[in-house]
């Protein structure tokens, strides 16, 4: 596809978005609960946060996208992610893992290797640094910040999707998304991204809510990313600081056009 | 009462919660904890969130209101949620029950039809969907939303406040509050409410602050939905987008006289 | 030194916390972890919020400094806060606690009193009943905030400062920071700080980004809450409202200039 056509596939999918309001289980961190539940409403999905053992296989089975997000890990949490993706696995619910802090500490980087051997997701959203430190490409983590920078991400990303048999998406000033075959790079956003917390988990969400209506992968982490990366562009423009702009993203977000969005999104295949 | 008697009443109920600032000690979900703590602030009592079973019978003691919320419900919660029912219960302090979710999972249902039956709140606040399913009256749940209405809500409310013996709360464009005798319609709110995610959560906050400091429940819960709607209105005049409508709504509340509030209140006992 | 002298020590620090942008680790609150992340990321150090014993140690080994606050305490997680304050004890990693709601209730005292006997913190950040409370000195805490007068907060502070050998500071409309010898008078700040939830531990947070790279604990200490009530000040200058002020405090926290800060900063030595 060109990149017109990633585009207009990219506005189809929010209007299906809007029309259907799929409901997306979050399994997520303690930080970004309350901002990802409400990027997922406004986008036009519905969220749901659930961690219990007792119901997260009952909930999953109800929801169009499942979130997996260990970003403030702790041990009793990963059986339900383990229920919850199993169960999604069976089902052909998409799922997003989200590996925050991946490659900060043994900790992190063993959860995540875990929950991409056990449960296999659809989606795997994570900066440079958690990719890299994943795919042992040497991706460098602090705390949860990529510090340093791959010297070939577009490689790093089409490596990883191969090993892993997933979509794999790379944030950052430029986001690259691959399945291993083909990939897309996302050229839409800001830097005042990166001024807040939780603006990667907020991405992952966009991507879950896509994931939801638009069956290839590839395409769904493409439009979440781009819907996102518009949004925050808008946003930008009309504010000057960090606080007004997070608030002005989510009136943004909310307001999206399909057609607004088919026409800013910056979605460019790579050879 | 008449419907401008009530709405004196609610003014006169703000206007000792400002001079009482009683606190309100929340068990609730990861979610909404900020946003929960600030609305109780920003009408002005003074919120603590608790849930180690240590403290929470000493924590209640102080306290003029309980709220109960288990909208992301893991069972090491209950116990806390137990003991701090109880006591409050033995030593008369309100108790306002959030069933968030109810309806969806069986392990929701359960819970909250657990602590209905253990705690016996004095008021439950939930939307229609929840209260339906609790009340075995037909509420449809999908995630935390209700979807789909029921027949005839006046008649759900009324009997769901007989059958457990509790005023009832079921909010939607139109609230509607019942002690199974009197029924109170508030017709205050803005449709933006929708667009954000924990604005039922911070409703049931509203409710417990008045209930810490009106004695007779039904009017607690009126004047609560009442103030917290009036302050939407007021903000969504203003602003543009759900963002903005958020921040706005926090101005509005800390903002609301009790004149404004007793004026703009559209609280209609229903026959 | 002279006022002028700390008020310009203050704003090379904000230099030198901009420039090397240390890892501050936070074993914080479930209400307060969104926006204490974002108020290190905005004054430009790196926030990561980590529980799990089986990774503290290795997170807080890569920190320039350590949060502790136990606000919504659970007995499960005073292990990670013994584990990573010990071992940041070890290599030198200053440590600041925040002893929310110490003196309200049994639990919360015992659990300050230990970390504090246990884990030696640098630097203790409380409100004037929680200090306080823990000090034996008469402070009354109702549910997370201060009610009710010290008699000679000037006193307290040193002496609490003393006994423990901890730099102590009490924030209130006049912040005291005291090392047992020196005392510093910090007048910076808004009253709307009082009208929303959580103002406190993001002084807290405030407070350990500046210790990251300022040695002297008591300047620390200073300098992070003379920077915080300066966004404060600005922040209230072009807002009217809380919520809207919560959103300007973001921008201006990350606007400061060192310049602005050692002009605006009312620090003074106290006899």
């Amino acid at each position: 596809m060109t990149d017109r056509q990633i585009a207009s596939r990219t506005g189809e999918a929010l209007d299906r978005l809007r029309a259907s309001r799929p409901l997306v289980h979050h399994i997520t961190n303690f930080v970004v609960m309350n901002d990802t539940a409400n990027v997922t409403l406004l986008i036009g999905a519905s969220p749901v946060m659930a961690h219990a053992p007792e119901e997260v296989e009952e909930m999953v089975s109800m929801a169009g996208a499942l979130v997996l997000n260990p970003g403030t890990p702790q041990r009793d949490w990963n059986e339900a992610m383990l229920l919850a993706g199993r169960r999604a696995r069976e089902t052909g619910i998409p799922i997003v893992l989200d590996p925050v802090g991946a490659g900060a500490t043994e900790f992190r980087t063993r959860t995540n290797r875990m929950l991409l051997d056990e449960v296999k997701p659809t989606i795997v959203r994570g900066n440079a640094g958690e990719i890299g430190a994943l795919a042992g490409a040497g991706g460098e983590v602090k705390g949860v910040d990529s510090v340093g920078t791959l010297t070939d991400p577009e490689q790093v990303v089409r490596r990883a999707a191969k090993q892993w048999g997933v979509v794999v998406a790379i944030t950052g000033r430029r986001d690259l998304v691959s399945d291993g075959e083909r990939t897309i790079a996302v050229g839409n956003g800001h830097e005042w991204l990166t001024t807040l917390t939780g603006t990667g988990c907020m991405s992952t969400a966009m991507v879950a809510a896509f994931a939801a209506v638009e069956p290839d992968a590839l395409y769904a982490a493409t439009a979440g990313l781009a819907a996102y990366g518009v949004a925050a562009e808008l946003a930008a423009a009309r504010t000057d600081g960090p606080g007004s702009f997070k608030t002005a993203l989510f009136d943004e977000l909310y307001r999206l056009s399909s057609e607004r969005l088919a026409e800013a999104a910056s979605v460019v295949p790579v050879d």
